[in-house]
């Protein structure tokens, strides 16, 4: 999608100089900073200090964190797990991992590298294709409820950032917002703030500005009030790890939508690669919830009057915060699941009929 | 309550030399600076810019307001007028303005002064008992939920400050936390955050902290993630008004936590002196909800490194924002009021029952 009017992807590789190029998110909105990772170990640091976050965007890069342990010669499984311990929650991650190693196992090892490369540029690749194919889907949701409604225009709720920053490109909540816009369709975002760390007001508010999409940002309390008001046609989030039965886990206060969407009759979707589903898990209770840093619960880091970024305490020293960073909304309170195969029944039936449309595909 | 071990009430008016002295709350946590006003327009602006603020600290205050202007010899209705139009949605504003002028219709000019100065006295002096007598309620409520746990530690979720400097003592929704504490109770507190004005992380931490109460500090999206893990025991929170019917009007965000409780069997009490209560309004739908300006949704502000307090943009420039300042939770997902006359249902009955009361009190 657009910065300043260019289309970027998320990420980009260069095969010649094994270099991985990132837009590093904790600085956004404030500056735009690419970096660039040539070593697994600047993978895993990118990946835990979140300069690259959101479950696809996770994978993808993590996948790149094999080619470079490839070439640093770094035993693979031991590059596996450190991967995979960067970040407890998204499933992605285990997921790209698990396919590169799987990869690599069929070829001998002077061929690794080439085939680390073009197996990661695949996972890339594929993502952008279901992120596409996730914003069609969606887009024709948007379309049947803008037909039941009297007025043109449609207000549509988000929290986090499931967007092309979260992804390679198009973003899994945000495409159907995107492909809607595109069509024409006059569609507003409201969107949620998203404490403790501010993804929509930090980067749902920078892609919807670059992309020219109508937004206001909400504290993370408003949008229940919204939804009582009318305000809301409909709600979209992304998922970073979707267990068989539907339940969907996801950033911090998702749930508390949910719930605010169920009580008002405003259809809460979900919309997810199906690269995010756990087929191991039954349910979301056995889904493992991050706890991250209480800073980021006790600070908050902005723009001061003199253009400087800064960090600020919001509390008196000596106070204490707890930081869960996931909560998993019951499949229940979900309209449907938005997935590069169709729209899906958040239930175990549903998903049972994706898996073996995935099995065929 | 206490200030570094001493006690204090959120205001105290000094009738000898006319001057009201309260807590400017904007600058708390981290200054404590407590500000005289002399003047009617001093008083309303110190409601505006929330200087003070909790629905019956707001009563008190404006009761003074009309002490200011009987010395002031402005009309006592051009004073009403601009009492009340300094917040729409607290009721005890109304509530105390109008029980001041009533009180003065009664009296000849020449008494004004000296009646308006015992009047205002007598409504802060019976916010202290209310709701010290809020407190004892709640304390039964907490002694009987804890006979049913097996541990003896009891965890209460609050949002927003409903504590003693939203009143004049003891507070609401703090009331019953304060009165467990002096018993004996292992009870700690989460502290929602309470964007966009953070009067969680700012006021309930700092009276909480300075009282000595166990508490921690959590994102106001963390909170349905702790009641579906069993982290919280009960709810309290404060109003700012309550409809005929027992909807309650709280903070903004106090209705996806009453959302949340029910979905966890989680008991959510409310907290109010019966002078919360509008009975002019059958239900929570006819409550005028303030918004408050863009700049607390896209600025915070916190303490800097070098200890200044300063104001930093969370967003990029040039994003809009919305800010509704409270919600309406509907009286079925209350499981009881906490009032100064005992706890009632949150129904038109049971409320009818409470202006009975009242009436014969």
């Amino acid at each position: 999608m657009k910065i300043q009017g260019e289309h970027f992807q998320s990420l980009r590789f260069n095969a010649d100089s094994a270099v991985l190029t990132i837009l590093d998110q904790t600085l956004l909105p404030f500056q735009v900073c690419w970096v660039q990772l040539t070593t697994l170990e600047q993978v895993c640091s990118a990946i835990s200090t979140m300069q690259v976050r959101g479950a696809p965007a996770i994978g993808a890069v993590a996948a790149y964190g094999i080619v470079f342990a490839v070439k640093q010669n770094v035993s693979l499984n031991i590059a596996a797990a450190a991967l995979k311990a960067t970040r407890p929650t998204a499933i992605n991650l285990a997921w790209a991992v698990d396919r590169m190693l799987v990869c690599l196992q069929s070829v001998i090892v002077g061929e690794h590298y080439a085939t680390a490369c073009v197996e990661a540029k695949k996972i890339a690749d594929e993502d952008v294709i279901a992120c596409s194919a996730i914003g069609d889907a969606g887009l024709a949701i948007i379309e049947s409820i803008l037909e039941k409604k009297s007025s043109t225009a449609i207000n549509i709720l988000t929290h986090c950032n499931a967007g092309w920053l979260a992804t390679v490109d198009w973003g899994t909540a945000l495409a159907p917002i995107y492909k809607a816009y595109e069509k024409g369709i006059d569609v507003h975002v409201w969107v949620d703030e998203t404490r403790p760390r501010n993804q929509g007001a930090s980067l749902t508010c920078f892609e919807l500005k670059e992309q020219g999409v109508k937004h206001t940002l909400i504290s993370d309390n408003a949008g229940g009030y919204l939804m009582q008001a009318g305000e809301v046609d409909m709600c979209i989030v992304g998922s970073d790890r979707t267990t068989a039965n539907g339940d969907v886990c996801n950033k911090i206060g998702t749930y508390l939508k949910a719930l605010a969407a169920a009580d008002n009759q405003v259809p809460f979707y979900v919309a997810l690669p199906s690269s995010t589903i756990d087929w191991a898990l039954c349910t979301g209770k056995e889904i493992p919830i991050e706890y991250r840093s209480e800073e980021e619960v006790l600070c908050i880091t902005g723009l001061n009057k003199q253009q400087q970024l800064i960090t600020v305490d919001i509390t008196a020293q000596g106070v204490k915060a707890l930081n869960p960073a996931f909560d998993v909304t019951p499949a229940k309170y979900i309209t449907g699941l938005i997935t590069e195969y169709g729209v899906f029944e958040a239930s175990s039936k549903s998903l049972a009929a994706l898996k073996e449309k995935i099995a065929n595909a």
